[in-house]
């Protein structure tokens, strides 16, 4: 939709993966719609992932006991959290759709993924108390989580090996297993996700409560 | 049990954090039972969570095409991965216990601990095709998370606001919300754990399926 803007947080090392050709598709196809696309590339910033100290500039508000969420949290309110995570706020900040990009990484987001959200997503930032849940202040942005597994769908089913993708994770656009794919099949999950983008704007975001989740 | 050998594996920033009681609470019982006790001291560390090329030494199999996954599976096999990764399998290898220390962030690890799950459990070491699940290589090893939260048990319950645990975290020892416990009520965290340490050999291993799990 022209003049939206969209961030693509992207986490694969390779540009010629099937992740790196569902980002540069996405980037085509968005910015075609008239969207500013920006991208972070982590791998190839060498994205900080480790929480540590070195996140607050200046005094640290108790030395003597650090507590990452208490020192980030009021370094946010100072403006002196480390400039990579101010720069990433500011992009997130100003986005209406966020994409994650990335392949699954023992059920989970690698781990330079995890670090941008554990350092990005900072109380006060993102939530606070109150503030959190549907009252998030992140609230009314999209979201797709858009990823890739090393097995195929049905190891992801709920009788398969991996058990049901629901149990570990929430809406997203999965491309099964391309590394077992051949390259016309990578094809048509590159053209598949593309084809998704041009109707974004119209999708009804998933209401990911436990009970629609888990079928309570 | 004297003569075992374990490895607790602790992420948190801070010696005197609640997370840093209960790792030492476990270094001291477990010492105490006869066992040898490893800690690998991520943040200490400063282990490396990013999955990259510097992960291999010596020539990739596919330069033009790097994927992590495949390198690392050669690179376990031809002894070229990189030391930290080669040190942290060894520990693993000879321990019979694992014990993860950390504070929840996310619903999930801290991003430096996924990043030693992400790079010391790789294929060849830790599972092959065939050998995983049932037959994954370090079958027959206990392992315990032992988290902190920052919410209370109640927000974690089944009609809590985080949702049942049980959502995103497997077989566990969690010590709700300490930042908002008392010093007494911390006292008798660390002093849960190390009473439950006491008779940990003799704890039947959760058969952790997701049908028990999620009580279809």
């Amino acid at each position: 939709m022209a003049g939206k803007k969209v961030l693509i947080v992207y986490a694969h090392q390779e540009p010629r993966s099937l992740n790196g050709s569902l980002k540069d598709v996405a980037v085509a196809e968005l910015s075609q719609q008239g969207c500013s696309v920006i991208v972070s590339d982590l791998y190839a910033m060498n994205f900080e992932p480790r929480a540590t100290g070195k996140d607050i500039t200046g005094t640290l508000s108790n030395p003597g006991f650090f507590n990452y969420g208490v020192e980030a949290h009021k370094a946010y309110k100072k403006q002196s959290l480390s400039s990579d995570i101010i720069e990433e706020q500011k992009k997130l900040q100003e986005a209406d759709l966020v994409i994650f990009q990335f392949p699954l990484y023992w059920f989970s987001v690698p781990a330079v993924l995890k670090g941008w959200m554990d350092r990005v997503l900072c109380q006060g930032f993102a939530f606070d108390f109150p503030g959190s849940y549907d009252d998030g202040f992140l609230k009314g942005k999209l979201a797709i989580l858009s990823l890739t597994t090393g097995g195929t769908a049905s190891m992801f089913s709920k009788t398969g090996v991996n058990g049901d993708f629901r149990y570990f994770l929430w809406p997203l656009q999965i491309s099964f297993g391309p590394e077992m794919a051949s390259e016309e099949e990578r094809k048509r999950m590159v053209a598949s996700w593309a084809q998704r983008l041009k109707t974004l704007w119209e999708e009804e975001p998933i209401q990911c409560s436990p009970p629609w989740y888990f079928g309570q």
